[in-house]
C-alpha cells in the first residue's frame, strides 16, 4: 500500500469516527459510542454490561496506561477478543487486517479514543494486528475487558517499524 | 460514636491500607493491592479476572469521574457488590457499616486508593453504606466493576451530610 492510498484510508476512517461510527472498516471491528451521564463531581461513563445484546463475556479488565507521545505496537491476539475505552486523556489506535480471508484484507483503520467527542467502544476481533499511541499532554488512561483470561503465547508482537505493517507511527 | 472514637478509627484503618491490607475492618470487605507491571511507555495495571481464585462474576464495568475535591456520597446497593480501582488520581472511600447482623455494625473505615502507593482493589458488599472523594488537584478516574447488572431501584442513597452517618465529608 502506498503513501496516498494509506492517507486516504486513514482519512476515510477518521471521518468514519467522528460521522458514521456504526460502520464498519475492518471485518470484525466494531465501533460504538457509549453512554456518558452528566452526574454533579464527575461523569459516569458505561463501558460493557453482561445484559448488552453483543456481550462477548468476561476473562479480564486491566488498565495499559499511555505517557504522553508515547506509542505501544504492534499486537495480536489469537483468541482473545480486545475491548478498548479510554475514560482519560486521548488515544489513537491504528488497527491492520492482514487475515487470508478475510474480506478486509490490507486494510488499515484509525481510531480516536478519547472525551468528551470520542468515548466510544472499539471492540478488535483476534488476528487484526493493533497499536495505539498517545495524542494528548496528559497521561491516558486505556481500559480493556477482554472476553477470555490472558493465556501465555495467545498473542504475537511485531516491533513498531515492522515493514510488514504498512502504517509509520514516527509521520504521527 | 463521638469525634474521639472516629478518629480513632479513621486512624486505625488509614494505617491498616498502608502497612496491612490484607486485614478486613468491615466484615466482607476486601482491600488488597494488585499488580502494576512496567511496561516502556506506561505500565499495565491489573484490576479483575475471572480466573481470580475470589472471583464473584461479572456484571458490568463502568467509570466514575471524580472532580478535584468533589464528593460523591452516600450510596449502598442491596444485591450488588462494588469493586473499585482507581488507574488515575487518587481518592478516598469512606465506608460505614449499619447492617442489624453484622459483627462489624457501626464500624466507619476509610481507604485511600490511587497510584503508586495504593493501587488496589476494594471490595464493597452489598448493604454497606460508602462515598468517595478526590484527594488531589487532577481528575480521578474510578473504576467500578460490579458482579451483577445495575437493576433499577436497588441501590439506596443519603444525602452527603446526613446524620445517619458518623462522618463529616466537610472535615475532608
Amino acid at each position: 500500500m502506498d503513501k496516498v492510498s494509506q492517507s486516504y484510508l486513514l482519512d476515510k476512517t477518521m471521518g468514519l469516527n467522528e460521522n458514521n461510527p456504526s460502520q464498519i472498516t475492518i471485518s470484525g471491528v466494531i465501533f460504538k459510542h457509549i453512554q456518558e451521564i452528566p452526574v454533579k463531581g464527575g461523569p459516569v461513563l458505561h463501558m460493557i454490561k453482561s445484559s448488552d445484546p453483543d456481550f462477548l463475556g468476561f476473562g479480564e479488565v486491566y488498565f495499559s496506561l499511555v505517557e504522553p507521545h508515547a506509542v505501544k505496537a504492534w499486537k495480536r491476539h489469537t483468541k482473545q477478543t480486545q475491548q478498548f475505552a479510554v475514560p482519560h486523556g486521548c488515544i489513537s489506535v491504528v488497527l491492520y487486517d492482514d487475515r487470508k480471508d478475510s474480506p478486509t484484507k490490507g486494510q488499515l483503520a484509525k481510531y480516536l479514543l478519547g472525551r468528551p467527542e470520542h468515548y466510544a467502544l472499539l471492540r478488535i476481533p483476534p488476528l487484526v494486528w493493533y497499536g495505539f499511541g498517545s495524542n494528548c499532554k496528559d497521561v491516558a488512561v486505556l481500559a480493556n475487558c477482554v472476553d477470555i483470561p490472558h493465556v501465555p503465547h495467545e498473542s504475537e508482537r511485531l516491533p513498531l517499524d515492522s515493514s510488514l505493517i504498512p502504517f509509520s507511527w514516527s509521520k504521527e
